[in-house]
Order: structure tokens, then C-alpha cells, then sequence
């Protein structure tokens, strides 16, 4: 893959580069395209072949400067991959497995064009890695912040989709990997941000190696991918939704669309020992704070009985990927948490207003 | 149709009414689903059955306040009707019929909800008339300006898509409705805010009917999308392309990517008798002025010999878009005027940076 980049001594800002220019070098950092992209970035539209007898999910997500990311905190090319390893995590919530991007970006004119070089290599390493085809989208100025809006289509076949809805009684919740990691993290850069006698870099990381793969996972989070593509396949669950707000929220919002309640057993939650020690230190209840904390791209799952074997099977293809029991879907109303013998609503997930 | 707004006296802001209130204002507007849509708003994803056969076009387009829009000028209803219609105008440039919508918004916590409400039914208004189904999206909070990113899908018969790529040398170029009608809208919107003594209200309209239209055309575009879906349908063109960035940009585009020249008769451009006067106001060139404005969500279609009998098919099929001849693509490089007997460069286009 040629990586012609765009910075060259003769233009610093994308205003210097212009529109063409910024499209020519996108076309040229992409792989040869797939017999199913009929037409590719440069027209009105892309056009695409459907996969033959799946269904087709979409999703489409913004990373906001400001909002959804800092330019202190993550290097240029961390904010690409993570615009687009968020919305492949939706694809993986649904059961699916992504298939073609459109980028839409929104560039303040004094943005570096070395940023944006950086940035568009980040966005086609994840594209690569999740194999995804960046089949069109748009270039625009922006006045304020840098804004980076992705769609995501991704296919499944049908009845393998999973919804968050699906839930039951009795099913048992899982979460994939840890949870509180990405606050941690963040935590950790605002705190650092903060210090005067720390340097300001976007890709400084914490000596304590636990509290380094917090800041990792919060700049360049791993979608579940091939995990949320098996859990749908194999019908290995009753309705799966990723952490993106939190799992508070996660379990929230699965509960209220499958008519159930919840419990999470405080206990068992896969929280990182730097990441427990780093909420301590702040002075806050880390269960609490790992619970409510966004950004974390793992998968909570229901899983039936019925669908035990089934989910073993996943378990044992997706090695490496720890899935952890956490608590069960519940016939009463509400969203519990289980800790030290007592039982207390859980908290409320992140909230973006 | 419902149309429960947001609006009440206890919350002023999209801050005050939240993000789950904002979904539900939105989930209450629409219609009943089409029996494609499996899963709709509210979940990571939408999931969708394709259609069969079909090939499927995708395009994404941002509008940025202080860019594509300023709240002076546009009023809410005509800023969210505007940001489906360019994406819709897309999709019938490409000859497709568009199918779904997934819109993603990036609200400042101070906008108004009365705003949100009437940007949501501008949009759904031009979703019913398009026939467009919103099936999911995104809402942020932006630290900036307004932003509403809209991703539209439509479908193509194979064989059937029109890229700009296809024009051959000889083919007739023909553009649809009027060009510079939106330029000279906004410019008469820029003036009647510089001017003290006109009260500022985003609804306002010139007493000249002519210029009237020119505003309405700015605010609130129709796109070509019944004709862009014939044109496809009958191999009535070999090339077609909308006019975002006006007409000077499409022909540039279009001569560019099907590897000819391109030459336009400028007696020919139908440019509104209102528009010309303003621009001559204004001390400025009227023709250049007239295919260098973008935002005329027109078509520019270039016509072989032997699909003509098909176009006046279209033409009848469509009677009362007018359709007016204005040049041809040519073997030589280059884009060229033809003005008073004599040749000049066409101008350059819209530039967004």
C-alpha cells in the first residue's frame, strides 16, 4: 500500500492542501478495492453490490474535538482509528460483520496537514484491521472544532442479527474484556493535563504498565468485532449491545428494550487493578465510577441457558478475549447492583447533555 | 402523523430536554416502518433487508453552521429539510432512488428545542416527499456550530447507475431548473443583513417574485430526485452529476472524469432574469457569477445520439422540470466557454478551502 502523504514543506494547513488534494491522498493510501465495490470515493455516490440473502446493518457515529476526544490526549492518529473503531463496535453489538466506511470530515482550516495524514493512517489501519472498505464520503470546512462523523454497513444473515431487545428472565450477562479501563485512562491524561511539571504529549503514557493499557484502550480502543460476528452466527445469545456510554447504560438500556430488570454482582466486574487504584486515589467509589465510565468497546451479552453450549463454542474461538459472568436479567423492573450482601440501584450511565 | 414536540415551558435548551427526549421526539414523528426496516432507531444499529437485485449507492453530506448554513438566513424547518435534500440530490445524480436515512447531530447545549423541533419536521417533511425513511443516526453535543451529518442509501439496477465518468465525446450536456438561483438568494441575504434598516428574520423574502424564488431555492432546494431515478432507469445518459458546487465544478468534474473537454454556450444557461440583475448590482459578471455559485441542487447530464428518443422520454415523463441544452462534451482537453463569438476558460468552481 503506497502511504503518499500529504505534508510537503510547500503547504502546513489543509487550507494549504485543498479539497482534491486531501481526496487524492485518501484514494492513495487505500487497498485495491473488493469485486463488490462497483463505485468507489470520487463520484456522487459510492455503489455496491449487496451480499447475497444477508441483511444489512448501518450505523453511523461522531467523534467531536472537545467532546469525544482531545487533541492533547490522543496523537492524530489515534483519533482515526477510534472514529472508526466505534461504529464497527455497533456493527459487532448487532451480530454482524462490517463491511464498507463513508468518512465525513470536518477540518478547521489551520489543521496541519501532517495531523491529517496522521489521522487518515490511523483511520485505514483500523479499516484493515477490521476489514472494512472506506467507500466514499466528505470533505468539508469546519468553523469550530474538528469533527470526524463515520457510517458503517455491515452484513448478517437473517434471524442472526442481535438486537438489544432480545433479552429474557434468567439469561445470564457477560461482558467481554474489562470495564472502567477507558475512564481510567482518561482520567489519568485530565490528571496529567493538569500538572505542571509533566510535559504535555499525546502519546506520553504512566510507568505503572496497568495504568499504560488503561490510556491505550481509552486512545485506541479494540472493537469486538470478530466476537460480536460469532455470538450472532452461532446464535450464542439473546441480544448483545456494546459499553460505548458505560455499562451502567449498556445494562440500562438492554434491560428497558428486553421489558426485564437486571443484576450485576459488584464483585465479579472486571475492573483493572490500576484502574480500581487510580479511582481510589481520586477519592471516588471505583465501582461506581467503572460502571458509569464510557468508552469502553466491549460487548455485554445475554446468553440463555439454552444457548450455553453454543456460547462455549464462541468462547473457545475467540481465545484471549476474557468473558466474564457479571450478574443476569431479572423478571422484576429495575437495574440492581449486588455489593457486599447489600443491593443498590445501579448507577446512571453516561449522559451526553 | 404525530408530532410531539420537545417544546414546553420547562425546557428551553437540547441540554434541558436530554438525549433520550430528543430520540423519543424524533421516534414520535414518523411513519409506520416499511416492512424492509428490521430494526430501527433506538438500537446500536439499523438492520435492513436489501433490496433484491438491486445495487445499492451511498452518500454522506455535512452541514456545518457558519459553512453551509447561518441561522440568520435559514430557518430551522429549512436547515433540516436542506441537509436530507443534498444527499437525496446525490443519490439521483447517480440515477438511484433513495431508500433510508441515518441522521447524525451535533447540537450546541444552548439550542433551542423549539429550534430542534421544526429542524426535525423540515427533515421528515423532506423525507415524506422523497420518500426517504429515517431508520437511525447520532446525537452529540458540539462545542461549536450546529452540524447535522446525513448518510442516504438508495437503489440502482445494475447496468442502470449513472457516473460522472461515462460522458462520451459528442454527448449533449443538459442541466435541469435554473443556475446561480441560489447564489443570488444568498447574496441577497448577505446584503439584507448588512443593511441596518431591515429588521433580521430568517423567513423574510424579497418583494421582487423572481428574487423571492432565487431565496426560496437557497433555503429550501428540491432535489432532481424523480428525474436522476428516470434517467437511470431508461439509459437515458451516459453521465449525470448534481450542481453542489456549481455548474463550472460539475462540467470540470464531469470532462474530467470521462477523459474529455467540454463546451458551453453561455446564451444558453438558464440563469433566472432576477439572478442577472443582482449580480449586475452587484458590479459582477453575471455568467461567471451564475456557474461558479454552488447550492443549485440541479442535474448536469450529458446525453448520447442514440439515447435521445429515451431523453425526450424522461423529458415528457417529467414535464415541468425544464431541461435546457447548454453545451457538449468535446474531444479536445480542457472546459471552455463560448460567449459573444469568442472562447474563454470556464471558471473555476466552488473551492471549499
Amino acid at each position: 500500500m503506497r502511504r503518499g502523504p500529504l505534508s510537503s514543506p510547500g503547504n502546513q494547513t489543509v487550507a494549504d492542501a485543498g479539497e482534491r488534494a486531501i481526496i487524492a491522498a485518501i484514494r492513495r493510501r487505500l487497498p485495491a478495492a473488493p469485486a463488490w465495490l462497483a463505485v468507489g470515493i470520487g463520484d456522487d455516490a459510492a455503489v455496491v453490490q449487496p451480499e447475497r440473502g444477508a441483511l444489512e446493518i448501518l450505523t453511523t457515529d461522531a467523534s467531536i474535538e472537545g467532546v469525544h476526544f482531545n487533541r492533547r490526549f490522543s496523537a492524530p492518529c489515534d483519533i482515526g482509528w477510534k472514529a472508526l473503531a466505534v461504529n464497527v463496535s455497533d456493527v459487532a453489538a448487532m451480530g454482524g460483520a462490517p463491511r464498507l466506511a463513508l468518512l465525513s470530515l470536518a477540518l478547521p482550516a489551520d489543521f496541519p496537514v501532517a495531523d491529517l495524514d496522521a489521522l487518515l493512517d490511523g483511520f485505514i489501519d483500523m479499516a484493515r484491521e477490521a476489514r472494512v472498505t472506506l467507500a466514499g464520503g466528505n470533505i468539508a470546512r469546519s468553523p469550530g472544532p474538528l469533527m470526524i462523523d463515520v457510517t458503517v454497513t455491515g452484513t448478517a444473515r437473517p434471524r442472526r442479527v442481535l438486537t438489544r431487545g432480545g433479552g429474557r428472565p434468567g439469561d445470564a450477562l457477560y461482558v467481554s474484556g474489562a470495564v472502567g479501563a477507558a475512564l481510567a485512562g482518561l482520567e489519568w491524561l485530565r490528571r496529567s493535563d493538569r500538572s505542571p511539571e509533566v510535559a504535555a504529549s499525546n502519546t506520553r503514557l504512566p510507568e505503572d504498565a496497568g495504568l499504560a493499557e488503561c490510556v491505550r484502550r481509552y486512545r485506541r480502543p479494540t472493537p469486538r468485532s470478530r466476537l460480536g460476528a460469532l455470538l450472532g452466527r452461532n446464535r450464542a445469545a439473546n441480544a448483545c449491545m456494546d459499553l460505548s456510554d458505560g455499562l451502567a447504560d449498556a445494562v440500562d438500556q438492554m434491560a428497558d428494550a428486553s421489558g426485564t430488570g437486571a443484576a450485576i454482582d459488584a464483585q465479579t466486574l472486571p475492573i483493572p487493578a490500576a484502574a480500581r487504584r487510580l479511582f481510589e486515589d481520586m477519592g471516588r467509589d471505583s465501582i461506581a465510577a467503572a460502571v458509569m465510565g464510557g468508552d469502553d468497546y466491549e460487548l455485554l451479552i445475554a446468553v440463555p441457558k439454552r444457548a450455553r453450549g453454543r456460547f462455549a463454542t464462541v468462547q473457545r474461538q475467540t481465545r484471549g478475549i476474557p468473558l466474564t459472568r457479571i450478574g443476569e436479567l431479572t423478571l422484576g423492573p429495575g437495574t440492581r447492583l449486588l455489593r457486599d450482601g447489600n443491593v443498590e440501584p445501579l448507577p446512571a450511565g453516561f449522559v451526553h447533555f
